[in-house]
């Protein structure tokens, strides 16, 4: 390696660092790009995956292949477990160490129970490909011991699926679900009858997709509503056990629970600066730099990025990809003695699919809602995802699916084990003592 | 359910118990298909998701939506442990028990690894999408590794992957994996070079492909050595070891160890019969009925099934495809008090695909090499994949595959820890002291 050029160590491989990657890619620049996964996972429909529209291979790249074209970038499958900003170097898991003249960390977020971790095995949530195979084999094992026990004559009880959070990945979830219950799964029963499923989305805000504009608010409650979901805002969980979902006093049975709720920063925020936010998310300058370390970048879901208007800027996909290239723009500029330039988010607007044809979206100050904003969603999706070939399959998938109400990716694959019929309660909802 | 009406319990959902419910499809009868997964899984391509070629998705489909025509026939997922032929009853694991007039059983096999068991986590077969996965992540990760270590200045080692049996899926296996090194990967890593990992297969026969004619064995070991794969007949694996295999006295470092070299059936024929052959085979008259048990049939991988000329019938998906509909029609006839027919199994030829336009073929007293063996693998395949869907994703990522020296499905998917990069040392081979 040439010894007078500069190095760039990039952590995670999702929208911000990829971006940032491509942005350095050919330049006069080593780039080392440092990811956990082999892979990029295109999160914005990593719901689809849990709900067996889509293959995992569907919305997944492996990062060595995006990046292939462009010779200063290495990959590194490796975990970053420290950092020493002031030598500048990087810890890896397996004990080595990477020393760097620019860090971008990218590192993203997870999901958060509030100081319930206790939950979470009853309540996956949904970031990455295996939490996806996680909740599709549980929604697909719900339906089928529902099927094995009433086959051996026994009252399979409510099969209701419970989607906690009603943010834009709790809505596609409860939206999805019903779509499965309804649609695809409807003549695949001799003894139970899918369609009798419930799908509860639960909120503990006011309304659905907050970040919302209000009317927008509203028409997806009534697009829910109107495909069958049951949306209860204003409800705080109290609790999440094993076939049970606590609301205030009111047991719901669940035979599925699903975590949309919340969202914590990467836990290497609080490895970089102690003055994270109550989420984990590190504060950055105009720059997307840390204070006192302008060598150092937090971009995507770990940082505290503001708007012009001193707005938070939310965890969005093209939130990250347009910090990335800000990056790597500022990164070039620095290599060729040019100042850098503040970061200023390019708002494309705000869109959540509901269901078929389901869909609300703002642009602008245009808003869209039903039929037509679901068509908007479907063609930015397919734009946005990355590499062509995922493009055609995807599309072929979601041909499919759309006109023969089937659903391809029903797989049960083993990981945990094949858990028994849970013994639900008569009643579907009763006060507790 | 009509208390008249004979019923037929078919345990396993592969080539066997799918076409035999099929065959009873729409007939007067009750039929109940069991399998552990709710999924038919397309075997002779799991080497293609294995070697990152295909996703699961492509060469799986959910059994209920394959059958979801038949409005006779329900599907349970469930597990077999064990039968009371007298009683005419199935025992379920979740502790029910199924009554049957008649009973198919079409358990299929699995890999043996000749009294020692405790090679298999060191060496994984392949039988089902969990192990295909297994391997493909642990293909993946060892170039993962071997990149990461050379990052670090150390010396990654001989990159050797080991296929133990040179029958079709280990033939298959090192051609495809030979494929991934030379082409796919080659412009992937920046501190290794993909192309020079060594593939060994390692057979302890005196010729790869012992099952088809000794001038396609032939073939099949030249076209794989032009390929680069180093193939050693005669060779005994003596034991099996983290990152080593030995033959005889001869110690070779293995990155990957895959193993394809032993089969045994199900043990639930030992539950049917104490009379099974070496391999777990169960014995069947000529109707594929067990003896003194006319009630009850064996089919697919788990039978010891005779030709008409007293010969062992292979496990091959089309014999098992045979047996099935076959014993459908026989249970007909015995609903309508006909005589039943002997099974015949009509010889469709053999088919084992070696890499890129690499193959060899035997149809009838047609032997074919190369290219046109290859065309006619590839039509084969494409015309025995079941469902329409599949059949649309599968060539378009074998296009993709094919055209751009791509693999799409290289997916890492955590369930295993990563492991660290295995020492090895650093002559590849050397006498034991």
């Amino acid at each position: 390696m040439n010894e007078a050029r500069k190095r760039v160590v990039i952590i995670g491989g999702g929208f911000g660092g990829l971006y940032a990657a491509k942005g350095l890619g050919n330049h006069d620049v080593d780039v080392v790009l440092v990811d956990r996964k082999n892979h990029h996972t295109f999160q914005p429909l990593l719901y689809q995956v849990a709900t067996a529209a889509l293959s995992p291979g569907d919305i997944a790249s492996p990062i060595r292949g995006i990046l292939r074209g462009y010779k200063n970038i290495e990959v590194l499958l490796d975990a970053v477990v420290g950092f020493d900003l002031n030598e500048r170097r990087v810890h890896l898991r397996d004990g080595a160490d990477l020393s760097y003249d620019f860090l971008v960390v990218a590192a993203g977020a997870t999901h958060s129970y509030f100081g319930h971790d206790q939950w979470e095995p009853f309540a996956p949530g949904l970031k990455s490909l295996e939490d996806a195979t996680v909740i599709r084999r549980r929604v697909l094992l719900a339906f089928e011991n529902a099927e094995r026990t009433a086959a051996e004559g026994h009252d399979p009880g409510p099969l209701n699926f419970i989607v906690v959070g009603a943010g834009p990945t709790g809505v596609e979830l409860a939206g999805a679900l019903i779509e499965i219950a309804r649609g695809v799964l409807a003549q695949d029963f001799r003894r139970i009858d899918p369609a009798q499923a419930h799908v509860i989305l639960i909120e503990g805000g006011p309304r659905v997709l907050a970040a919302y504009p209000e009317d927008l608010s509203r028409s997806a409650a009534e697009q829910l509503g109107s495909l069958g979901v049951e949306v209860r805002t204003g409800a705080m969980v109290t609790s999440v056990e094993p076939g049970l979902v606590r609301v205030g006093e009111i047991e719901i049975p669940s035979a599925v629970t699903l975590w949309a709720a919340g969202v914590a920063a990467s836990p290497l925020g609080k490895m970089l600066t102690p003055n994270t936010d109550r989420a984990g998310h590190v504060p950055v300058g105009p720059d997307l730099s840390l204070p006192n370390h302008p060598e150092v970048f937090v971009i995507g879901d770990l940082a505290a990025a503001k708007d012009s208007d001193g707005k938070l800027l939310p965890g969005l996909a093209a939130v990250a990809q347009q910090e990335g290239k800000a990056t790597a723009k500022n990164i070039v500029r620095d290599l060729y003695g040019q100042p850098r330039k503040p970061f200023h988010y390019l708002d494309k607007g705000l869109l959540a699919t509901i269901g078929r044809q389901a869909a609300v979206a703002k642009f602008g100050r245009i808003h869209l809602t039903g039929f037509i904003a679901w068509v908007a969603w479907l063609c930015v999706h397919l734009v946005l995802l990355i590499g062509f070939r995922n493009r055609v399959l995807v599309l072929v998938n979601w041909a499919w699916a759309y006109f023969a109400y089937q659903r391809g990716a029903r797989l049960i694959t083993d990981v945990e084990p094949i858990p028994q019929a849970q013994a639900a309660p008569a009643e579907e909802m009763k006060k507790a003592g």
